[in-house]
């Protein structure tokens, strides 16, 4: 098995390729030509967990995640932490590509994620919260009990906005989405500061990676948690997404889409204000609104 | 441990609690107003495997899914059909609720699947299938070469319709999509047959769980394959949807967001023709356009 092993603060070796140039056949009021454009990169990265000292295939546990490849140790670090299971960078003894390349593709698809000798390795814990700390059924535990045990980090109650603020976040991450605007295929999550500054933002075919690189490039530049932020999302609110702004001590969530049930009895539970159906004109506030300000 | 028995063929008893009614501000050019919507429920699904014959919990395999309430049958079994676990209604021995309804939801959020005894328990490979098939890096296969592995069903070429027929989509779910139109919080999965009549049509907080919906519908009905059939997707087009595609036999699908690589990929090698970014004048077509006239 080749391995290139990178150090904890280094971004991995990796490919860049977030688009592809395809052909394609256009329809429209002109009738039917033949085209091109780019369309977003799609491909799987398997990421193992073990331990130091523990070297056994059978000390493992892995998960698959379809992403956008790039910025993949942001990805792993984003996930790791916002699932509880790395606080500190002291957690991990390192991460590295467990398999060559792609021969066609080029890309690594795989990552090993070896946990500090400290932490202890709890096999099935982990394979609890790969499946999404989200239940669960069989232990009774709601998923809000589930992610309330994960120890979510306080929130400060230092944000105070504008509806206007929240208002023009579209349009400036529109300005900012590079990927989106050649592929139309990507979801964006991007961090604000309470001047309006935008501090972060990631894109990813699927909207939890996008909010793990965000997360992950935070936990690199030692930045968590992120209190006086705001954060954006491109698309609906799930319980997943405000489970990791929870994860991260985040504020404010705006999002252009609908939440669900359980996104707002999170935000409620961990004092987090949930914004939705962002538009230029209007938006819905469905928890704390305290910190937003209508003149 | 309390168990509903359910014989394969009869829906689950279950909670049809789709929406649920909040409270919110309001923030429009009017100012800010205390108001109530509807939000889609999102609530997590935990199905377990086991096979007849094996009645340790050591010998099965859970994955957690977070669903919309409703219809948990169909969704368990489009999900065990579209990752090649089962073919038929005989491959099932029961599914079954595997724990008493939630106190304070009065959901059923874990699901028992009984395997036949003639299907081979092969935990480690359903297990690689739980974490989506999609890669992998560890045993070399691209996510393609995995998908064909499960032997999707031969494609027929019966699908012939013209572009208008496509552009009318959008319209005519939003017209079906009773849950949408309350909550704007649901993606649509709808299957249309070669007059344009809509045969099927599902609704979830995740889009591949309405495919999954939709495929357990037709599983239940017995009318997999589904060739000859349309598949209309509210969202965008990912590898994953275009698996459960290409395992139904589905000739055609359109999606209303762009697609990626891997879908593109996916549609190209299973004989799909794959149209995206469908909208009322114009869409594009990516793959086998031949199945789509312009006049």
């Amino acid at each position: 098995m080749s391995s290139d092993r990178v150090v904890p603060g280094f971004i991995a070796r990796e490919s860049q390729a977030q688009h592809r140039r395809i052909d394609l056949v256009r329809i429209s009021p002109d009738g039917s030509t033949a085209s091109t454009d780019d369309v977003s990169v799609e491909e799987p990265l398997e990421i193992t967990i073990t331990s130091e000292g523990l070297g056994t295939d059978r000390e493992s546990t892995s998960s698959i995640t379809m992403r956008t490849p790039g910025k993949d140790d942001e990805l792993i670090l984003g996930f790791l932490f916002s699932e509880g299971i790395v606080r500190n960078f002291e957690d991990i003894a390192c991460i590295e590509h467990s398999t060559p390349a792609n021969s066609e593709t080029g890309l690594h698809n795989a990552a090993r994620v070896t946990l500090a000798k400290e932490i202890t390795f709890e096999r099935q814990e982990i394979e609890r919260q790969f499946t999404r700390s989200a239940s669960c059924g069989v232990c009774g535990r709601t998923s809000l009990e589930s992610l309330l045990a994960l120890k979510p980090a306080s929130t400060t109650d230092s944000v105070r906005i504008t509806a206007e603020f929240l208002q023009n976040l579209p349009d400036k991450v529109g300005e900012l989405q590079e990927e989106f605007g050649r592929t139309g295929g990507l979801h964006a999550a991007a961090m604000f500061d309470g001047d309006g500054r935008c501090t972060l933002l990631r894109e990813d075919v699927g909207r939890h990676n996008a909010l793990d690189k965000l997360l992950g490039a935070a936990f690199m530049a030692g930045t968590l948690p992120l209190s006086g932020n705001i954060l954006f999302l491109s698309g609906r609110s799930s319980f997943e997404l405000l489970q990791k702004a929870a994860m991260a001590g985040i504020e404010l969530v705006a999002s252009v889409g609908a939440p669900s049930s359980l996104a707002i009895e999170v935000a409620e539970a961990c004092d987090i204000t949930l914004a939705g159906f962002l538009r230029h004109d209007s938006f819905n506030i469905y928890t704390h609104p305290h910190r937003i300000s209508t003149r």
